[in-house]
Formats: C-alpha cells, structure tokens, sequence
C-alpha cells in the first residue's frame, strides 16, 4: 500500500507556498482536459499514484494504460479534466513518480525477458539501495522482478559486516532461533563459507561479487554435498544489463543488482493540456 | 535546512520493526568501530546528513572529508565508533544518502568543469525533475551548480502548459505585478515568443529543445533589438554530457539539464567494520 | 496550496478528545442550517479554507461571497447543513480562520487604496513577521497587497545582522552568485551603502527606518548616478496607517509593514444557527 | 508541554529549502554572538521556547530574564553563542514566539492590575478565539490571567448555538451526567435564563454582551434566589482595555476578552549579532 | 473526534509495503462482499471507526448495530461490499479496534448494570492507565461510563506523588488559583487528609486502596463536618468485577478501575467474505 | 527500533495542553529523586523506553534491571533524578509502557516455561491482534516468545477468507511467485487441505481450531506422506494458559495465542517521589 499520505509528501516539497504561477496568471476557475503521453516505450508504472494524487484534488483521471503494461512511444496513458491550477499544480509530481517508477519497471522488465530465454526460473532481484523504497519495490514487482527485502524489518541477511562481529555459524543459528517467520540469508565470500552456511540452514546464500566461474565453483561443490537443493542461491555484485547472461547460464536462483533502483534512468512521460 | 526529521523519515521507511538481523544475531552492548569509504574517486555529498543520523543514534560520527570536496577511490570519509547495532541500522540509510548526493555533485561539477574553459560565465542548473528534491538541490549546489527553483512557489515559471490558456503578454504581465520579489521566467518555442518575452519582461528566457543553431538566430535576434542585456537565457532539453559544449559555446547564462536529478548514477561508497 | 492536513492541524489542537460539550448534549444523528455572517464590514478571505474544513466532515458549504471580495456588516458569507455535531465542532476553527486572513486581507486593502490616488505603482507588502504564514501571505495577496518573501528560502535578503559578519560588497557578489532564480535584495542604513548596493547589482533595496526626507536624500542620489532604474526601493520601519500617505508621496516601490501580520485586529464573523 | 516538534513546525514553515541568503554568503563555520533585545517594556514570555529552537541547532543560549518578569525597553532577555548560520535560520521564528507571546502577557498582565485595585478576586480570561492555542494560553498563565477552556474537549460551555438546538435544562442535564470531572459552563443571555442556568446546577454561567447594568440586575436576583453563591459568573463581549473598570467594579468572577489573543499587538524584540 | 488520520495510523503500522499476501493471490479487481460478525455478545463499540477506514478505501460498509447497543453472539455487525484486496487490508486493523473497544464497552457496562441495583447515582470511571487513550475514553462512555480525565490537560488530580513536594493545603490553594474551568480532585489516604481536603476547597476527594470501613469512616467524618455535600467522593484501587458490590453500597460518587482499560479482556468479532 | 517519535505521540495524546497539575503546584525549578518498583514480580519489559522518555525531558534515568529479566515484587527497575515536574509529566505514559510491556513479556515467559519441559522445540507466538504492534512485539521477544508477523508486509499467510477467493493451489503457487524473501503459511481446516498445502510447497501450515485429536491425525498423515519434515506446523485457536500442555505434547512447532497481546493483563509498577 502506498498510501495517500506518503504521496502527498512529494507534492508539499514542491509546493510548500503554493503554485504562484498558476496562482498568478491562471483563472481560478478555468477547467480544462489534458493528456499524459509516453514520450518513449517501455513498461509503465506509477499510474495509478499519479490517479490518486490528481483525484485527491478534485480532477478526473482516466487511465487509458494499466501499471505493468508495455506502452509505445506516443501512447496515451491518461486523460485528465479539471481545474486547470489543479492539474497544474500536480502536473510535476505526478510525472515524477510515473517517471521513476516506469523507469525501475522498464530496466527489470528487460533484465527479466534477457534472462527468460537462457534460464526462465532465475529470478530477477532489487536491493535496499533506494531513498524511494516503496515506488521501487513496487515498480520492480510490475516489472516482473522479485522485490527482495523491503526493509531490516522482513528478512534476515547476514553480512560481512555481521561476520566481522560474529562467527557465520553462530549468527545463522541465532537468526534461525529469532523466527520461523523470517527467511535467513548469508553473504559469503569464499566456497568454505557457501558450505558452512548451506550446512548451517540457511535459506538463501549470497554469493557477493563473483565471477561465473567461482560461482560454479561453489554449485558443484554444494551439490557434491547434497546441499545445492536446501538452499536458494542468489548472486550479486557487478552485474549489468551486458554481463547478465553470462550469470543467467549457471544453475543459481536469483540475481539481484542495486543498479536497479539506486542508478536507474527516469522513464519519458509529458503532460499536455488539450485544447478542444 | 534538510532536517533531521526528514532524513529520519527514510530510516523508518527502512526498519517499520527494527533491523531483525542486528536484534537477533550481534550482542546489545557491543560497541565496535568502523569507516565510510569511497569506492570511486569523485565529488562527496550527504556526509553531514549521515552524520546527522548517526549521531542521533548515538554513534560518534568523525567526518574526514568535507561535502563538495573531491575524493578519490579507496579514501576514508568519516569514522565512527560506537554500538554495533546502532552502526548497522543507519547504514544502508545513510550510504543511500551519501550515494545519492555524492552522485548528483559527482555529476555537476564534471559538467560545470566541462564547460568552464569554454565560457565560465555559464551557469549548470538542475530541474525539479526529482521525488528528493531537498537532498538533490543541496548537492547540486555543492557539485558547483545552479539550483535553480526549489519548488512551485520560489520562482515564476511559465511554460508551454500556461500558454496553452493564456497569451504569452498577458501572462508575463500578471506574473510581474505577483511580486517584485520572484523571478519571472518564460518558455518559449520561436524567436517571435522570445522576442515577445523580452519585450514584456521576463527576468530569464527558457530556449527549449533547440539546437546550437536556432539558439544562437534568437541570440542574434535579441542583440539586434537591444534585448539581450535585458534579460537571462537558459537553455533546456535534450542536453547531455556528449553534447553540452555546443551549448557552452553559445552566448547563453544557463544550461539546465533534468537529467542531473532524475536519471543519476549513484556514488560507490560502503561501510567497513573495523576490528582492532 | 494551503493544505488540508495544515487546516486540520488547528481542529486537532481545539480538540484533543472531541467536542464534549456537543458530544454530551447535541443529539447524534441530528441535522440543522448554520450561516456565516460578517459583524463588519471589509474584504472577506478564508471562506475557501472553511469551506474545506465543513466538507471534509461531510457538511455541505455554499459560498455566498468570495475570498477577496468586499462585505457588508451583516451579510451572509456562507450557508451550512449538516449534521449539528460536526458544525459546531468546525464553528470556532473556522471563524478563526475567517477573522484572521479577513482582518489581514481588509487591513491591506484599506492600505492599498489609501495611497492609490497617491502613487498607484507602489505595492504594499508584509514581512515574514508571522506565525500563520500560509494564512497570512494569501489574505495579503486576496488583499491586493505584495506578499514579500514567503520564506527563507525564496528569495535572499541580506540584513544588518548579515552585514555584521560579511562587507556589503562580497554579500551581494556571493548572493548573485548563488542563483539567477532568486531576487536579491539587501537593507542599508546610509545613502552610502545605498550607492554601494545598488552598484554592486542587488534588485531590491531595503531602506529601514528612514524619515522620508532621508529617503528623498538617497533616491535623488541614485538618480544623479543613473542608478534608481536597475534598483527597487522598498521602505520599512515605522510605517502605520497614519504616516503610510507621506512615503507613498516619494518614488518608492514598495511599503512594506509588519504589522500587517504581526498585529493585525481579526475580522468579526459569526456562526448562527439556522432554525427553519 | 509546548513540544520542541511544535516550534519546529514554525521553523519548517519558514525554510523549507533553508535559510538561502545565509547559505550564500555566510562561512559555513563562522561563530557569533549575538543577543535577544527588549524593544519596549513589559512582560516577557516565549524565551523558553526560543531557548529550545536555539539549543536544537546547537547554539547556546543563556536566558537573562525570565518568562512572566517585566523588562524595560533596551533589555537584554538572552545571550547566544554559536553557529551564525544557526542563530540566523533560528532568529525570525524565535523573535516571532517571543513577540507573541511577550504581547499576550504583556496585554494581559496590563488588565490584570488595572482591576487589581478595583476587584482582586476578578479574574481576566481569554478564550479560544486563536489559531496559535498552546502558546496563548501558556502566554495568558504567564501575564497572570485565567487561561479559561484550552479547547473543545476540556471543559462544558452551552452557548447559544447549542441552545437553539436543546433546551437550556435538559442541556444542563445531559452536561451533568457526562461527566464529574468537567466544568459545566452555559451562556445566557437573559435574566430569566440566567435563573434557570443557576438552579439546573450550572458551575459557570456567562453573561454575554450585557452591560453593567444588566448584569447588575442579573446578580440581584441571583442573590435574591441564593444561587450567586452556587455559580461563577463570568462576564464577557464587547469587553475591553477602556471599559473594564465599569465591569470591574461589580460582583463577577471573570472577565473574559476575546482581544487577548485574536487581535494582539505584538511585543517589539529584536536579534543583535554582537561583535566582540 | 477521533480522526481518520489517527485510525490510519494503526493501518500503517500494519502494512509499511502494503498487504503482500492479496497483493500476491487476489486478482487486483475482484470484488467481494463480506460481513463483520460478533463471536460474542456484550456492548459493541468501534464500528464508525471501522467504517471510516473501510469507506477510506472506498469499500462500501453499512452498520447493521450501533455503537453502545448490546449484540448477541452471531450477530451480523456490519456488510461490507468492494474490492476484495481492500477489504482484506482493512480487516485486522478494524477488528482490533472493534475488538478492544468493544471488550472496555462491555466491561463497563457490566459493571454499571451491577452496581445500577444497588446505587445507581454512582459511577463507574476508567483512569489513564491506557496507550489507547482516545479509543478508550470513548469506549467507556459508549458503555455507561464516566470517562474521567482524559489527559492531564483537562483537569487537576493532586496525587502522593505531588503530596511529597508540596503541602496538602498548598497545593489545592494553587490549583484553585490555576483555573476556574478546571476540577480539582486530591488524592488522600487518611481520614486527616481528607477532612483538609474538603475544607480547602477540593471538588473531588478520592479515597485510594481503601477498605469499604475506611471509606465509610471517612463519609461519617465528612458529613459531621458537614462538608460531605461540597465534595463529591471518588474510591479507587483495588476494586474488581468481584467486589465492586461492596463499594456500591456506600455513599460515594464514583468508583474507578484502571482494570477497564490496561487490562481489558478483547471482544470476539471476526469478518468473513461472503459468497453470492 | 521503536522510535522515540513514536513513543512520545503517547506522552503527546496525554497532555495535549500540558500537565496543569504540576504547572499549578510544583515550582517550576524543582529538582527531585525517584524510583519506579514493580508491584508484582514477573518479566519486565519498556525500561528501555522509559528510560528514552525520561532522558528527551532532561531527566537522568538509571536502569537498574534489563528488559527480559525476572523481577521480584518491590524492586527498585529505575532510579530517576531531575526537574520534578518533567518526572511528573512524563510518569503515565512510562509506566504504561512498561505496565504494557512487562504484562506481555510476563505471560509469554510463563507460557514458555510451562512447555519447556514438555516439548521444548515449541515456540510460543504472539499473533497480529495488537494495536500496539511494536511495543507487544518487543516484549513478546523479550519474554522468549516468537513474534510472528509483524505486519501484513512480512511473510504471507493465506487465511480462510484467501481461500475464499482463490484455490488453495493456487494460492500456494502465487504467493511462492511473489518473493523467495518471504515465508508463505497457509491456514488449513481439514486433513486435506493440509496435505494439499504441503504437497504444494507451503514453508508452515497454520492448523486452526482444531482439538489435540485433530492435530494428532494430520501429523500422522503427513508422516505418512513424508511431508512432515517439509513443513512447519503452527497451532492456534481456542489455546490458552489452561490447556497449552495438551498441544504441547504433540509434535508441532509453534502454538501461537493472540490472547498474548489482545487480552494482556498489566504488569503493575509504579514510580515514587523520593526524599532525601
């Protein structure tokens, strides 16, 4: 649930005094329609927010395309019609967000139909390195991507820096004691760690910035121990949309990469007012 | 002014119930030490902010770096010590932060570097194209940039939506008599609007989406007419790092480009757990 | 934009734990009418924020004057109906709402139009001294009056106290160079730094507490160095309802006045309830 | 209990993207001194929450007169040391609580003694008749007056509005049976009213827009019943500096204005950086 | 008025990234009826909050039972109709608040319905004991209830704890001095004490971990002072469902438990999808 | 982290307008020494945040017992020192935290202990009928229980009114779909579907409401089925302090109670002034 509230926010930043150039130059009571327009393709995101937003102050909003939905350039995603200073004033806000989070959709989308060919059951993963948690993680979900954590509050993950401060198996037992509710992951660095932690209990383990071949590496030594199908294996670190198909060949069950939400490049869209 | 109450509020998008990991596997009353390191070389951000947030929680927080310097890879940005748990709560938070803001300076100051051979008189302004508008003002403004507004109510902006409903004189003319104390800006799309705007008295004039060359026709043209000392020229659209010096080499004030905000490449950094 | 939520903020703190006085003896489900009556004569402002308030507890608002307009002791401003309980719990908010931006925006009308005849290029201006800010500066402007700064952060006035740490000189060059999107102005104290002001490039020119002979001395000198074009002149300090007419005599362009927030005298407005 | 986050909303209000002209041209670690003047005398109210804002940014501030103590023009009610940037973002808003309050209390401290000779028992109450409620009441406590209802949910007051809804008595009796531990207040308007309020157990009963001798003629037959013993009366509308001797001198419990806090003028203080 | 954005809060606590469970397996448009029922009977309470959150999200929801009305076991509480992810987000939170506010309703309805045969002028009070303060108060009135203090705003309790600083005399003193719009209530715990609170002044006098003798000893001594009729007599401590009878029978006013609300035992409601 | 925002909206909801009985009778300046004791012995809990509470008011507070310890009736839990009206305002809402807290940790031990001998891989859980979700949640860790779910966005569980609406296939394959970072439970009735959830992948099967007989028979045939050691089985419903030996004794995982927080009996604690 992204709630009103949390969208709200991103429109009192940018209007903390009001829209004073519609204050000034727009009739109060001037209606008119507008459009939102995709100004490139890809997989839109965000509508609904934006819907949310523009109706909260009282201006109809029509969606002509459905979050998770691939759109062409030029496409129509919504038709508005309203008070013109209202439509104004959340005009920036809204494109923002559609912005963002189509942008998130479009790259895990495209990470997800590159990998679907070589190995359809990897999944394709975020991370906790965004300051927009909740667009994001949203975004990846109608990309098709899997969200991962959410916060510190929902999955167990075991770092180096944990490991710098406790020993790999008394921290995996210690978090398999906290909750049978919460899913334990572990970090590890070297192929002696994947199995202490496959040994351990661990549900996921991390294998972080890898080459393929260290990465083998440790599959066939997990599956040499019978240990490969008591846990899922995530890679992660380095990848890119160049480089992912070289990991996608190997038999591990997630990749994740920050790069999808921390660097990501904002998807094209435009308001346009409609004059009949 | 970022507040601590907004920096806070990403911490708590981060952990509704607590950084389970921390809770279940590092003792409550461990006390460790650990440092902040750059992992690309280039211009820092966001270290008082995540310091801020650090010391919130208690943790003694040592900047060795200031914000806006630059940085090369493997150099030490601050050092803390105090409770683990505290340390480990806060720092994906306050790396997303640092990563951010250390990307969008990162970013302006290569570009203002990039143009300041050709006419340093140019000034490098982001947008309001971005859902962190305060962390992303305050580091454009650190990378060396142009701020431009912050929001809807600090400058008059009239764009191609306004005169979509109302004539371009009369717009500038209601706009004047607003304040005396905001700056009134026009977008226009031909030489006649920003011959019109001229005349009637925009403090700045946006060029959008033209090239080098019809930009400097309508240079020309305002020269001719004795305008152009009257008022700012700002260009805009489609403006990036490969091509921003045919526009640097224009008789322009400003080069606004949205893609500093809404598309940036995080800055590499991490945290590492010192042991003694 | 005044929000909703700010509204609502003052309806929180009026009533913690409800209105125990309807809650008590006001049958639950019971409807009624209610007007809104001016007890005075002025310009009205506020109906729009009340209208807010009274709908979002699902009472129907009819407004029977508009913000900004001129009313009659005894006129009707708005017509309610609605469940008893909620009117009565929005009744106090509301007319506080009503009697402070009414006070402030007939304060600033009555100011205005007493020195039309005289010079009718002058604006009246508020400060930022005000605790109600939002409230303020849009009855100011429903007023006819010039809002100022709505902030600290939208437009940069370098004051005394500025000019105890840094020299008149560098304050403007660094303020210049801050941003081309924020007004600059800078309050003086002397025909000397009057000169040195505007010479420097600042926009606007604060002359605080001056007689207007004092006035006349600086602006005959601006004019003598060919610089009163390129500079606003606003005068501040000491300016009343009674002195106000001799410095709208001079060639200033704006009068500027705190206590048209800080000490403004409410506008007398009542609740009544309509029995049919 | 002002809470700091109270004050800070002002402070919020008032920088939502910083204090810009600090930001431009003063040193990021420049310290000052700097003092809070008196700029007229009387009774001082507010340091307390200035103290807070100030120590939250770190700046030290050391109260040289106490909130409720008279002061005499020229002053000094505090010392700052720290941070310029600090004491400047924090100044505005701080001078604007102080020249609140510091008014309230003044006012009402000034009706206070005025009666004081005439009728000590009297007291002087304000009312809700104000959008800034925690700092006026506290402001009226500190002048010495009666801080009367804080909001709606603190104390029973029947008005007129409830009377054309309810009958006078069975309203007295649905207030009683709500609650022991809530003062029962009910406006009247009428001599015979006032008789019946007083017999159906009313603990206050407010004569509204009456004059002295309509009041007079009230207490009369309050005595002549023995009900004056059983009620308070307070006297309130059409009340103020100039007549509240003539009500002064009559036989009532309180006095309330709602002039105390909706049309207050503001005390007259100002910040000095102190150069050593 | 407990407000929306007060109910919402507990909603936001319940789902940071939203309600994963529908998100994931209820197809986003479905539409669903479903109905709230009591697994119990007792006093119901709680059901406009669920509406208002229910009708939040845009879920129709038609109260089949009122607030303070006595359901039986099976009873349909409530119809909902929409969308079914919504419903389903909205269940816990509304059925908590149901829940709990229907379990303190009951309580105190039982125990007025107890005491009604033998002493029906008395009253059952809740304290402050509760982190549900709003939800409680409310509760306890719907169930026949006095509410008591609400917060420490809205009236004076002088406690041991304040007896240890100040004198007994003094303290009312002041209290009496503080407000006239405010009850003042002295906790004792002798005879003695007692005696002198009714002389100084006190509205209420409460009697705290007191046998039923001690009680009646003390009401013997008031009324030979003559000086039962002034105060009215709170008993508290100690008291439970068990033996609550042998307190009614005394001639006090009211009798409080902080059992109602920090120890309340939750009503049994649940919501279940109906299918046509 | 439950954070001190959170904590202090409990303060905040108590004293909207301050404590007016200690701004009446305590001198403003006052320092004193207290003590808060248990009045019972059990597992305390919320020191940790009295002792926030405290500290944000300038009070010193000194532990002298850790949460999640066993405490004995008449211990002394902190020791407080500092300005005796902040001791005072902050008093309720610290005790009914930890009255809260302790209450719930207190029961979760005794339940634990209780089948400790019995079965000691059982985990006790709370479950998410709790308004007070971060404080129970602690505590329940605190007293040795298992948290659970702590919100609609951790772990997805497919309740009767899921399977309502979707197949229990379905619903299996779906929630396995959306993350691996999840845990997916689903709530099953019968034999059947309880071999079908753990044929389908289910990570814990929730057996609601069914007696030891039932349990009993499921666990023989997902022995049988070799399923057992795939799945997780939680038990819940119609448990409690009374019969939970009887659930122990079968080979299940978790018996969860939502009486652990939906009904809690206080812990009773108290804070006295003490003089030297």
């Amino acid at each position: 649930m992204i709630s009103l509230s949390y969208l709200l926010r991103f429109l009192e930043e940018d209007s903390p005094f009001g829209d004073i150039t519609s204050d000034a130059i727009i009739p109060k009571t001037l209606n008119t329609k507008a459009v939102i327009i995709a100004k490139q393709s890809g997989v839109v995101a965000g509508l609904e927010e934006a819907k949310m937003l523009f109706e909260y102050f009282g201006v109809k909003a029509k969606q002509r395309a459905q979050d998770g939905q691939k759109v062409e350039k030029g496409q129509i995603l919504m038709e508005l019609e309203g008070n013109a200073r209202k439509i104004l004033l959340v005009e920036r806000t809204a494109l923002n967000i559609i912005g963002r989070m189509s942008g998130v959709a479009t790259q895990t989308r495209k990470l997800v139909e590159k990998i679907k060919g070589i190995n359809p059951k990897i999944r394709v993963a975020g991370t906790r390195k965004s300051l927009l948690r909740d667009l994001d993680k949203k975004a990846i979900i109608l990309g098709g991507g899997e969200p991962h954590r959410f916060s510190l509050s929902d999955a167990i993950l075991i770092k180096d820096n944990h490991l710098a401060l406790v020993s790999l198996e008394e921290a995996i037992k210690k978090a398999r004691a906290f909750s049978v509710y919460k899913v334990v992951e572990v970090e590890v660095e070297s192929l002696e760690d994947a199995l202490k932690a496959a040994r351990a209990g661990a549900d996921v383990i991390m294998l972080d910035n890898m080459t393929p071949e260290q990465i083998e590496e440790i599959l066939k030594a997990l599956k040499r121990e019978e240990l490969r199908e008591k846990v899922k294996i995530e890679v992660s670190g380095g990848i890119s949309e160049e480089n992912i198909e070289s990991y996608a060949k190997l038999d591990v069950d997630i990749i994740s990469l920050g790069a999808l939400t921390h660097s990501v490049k904002n998807f094209d869209v435009s308001l346009e007012i409609v004059k009949d």
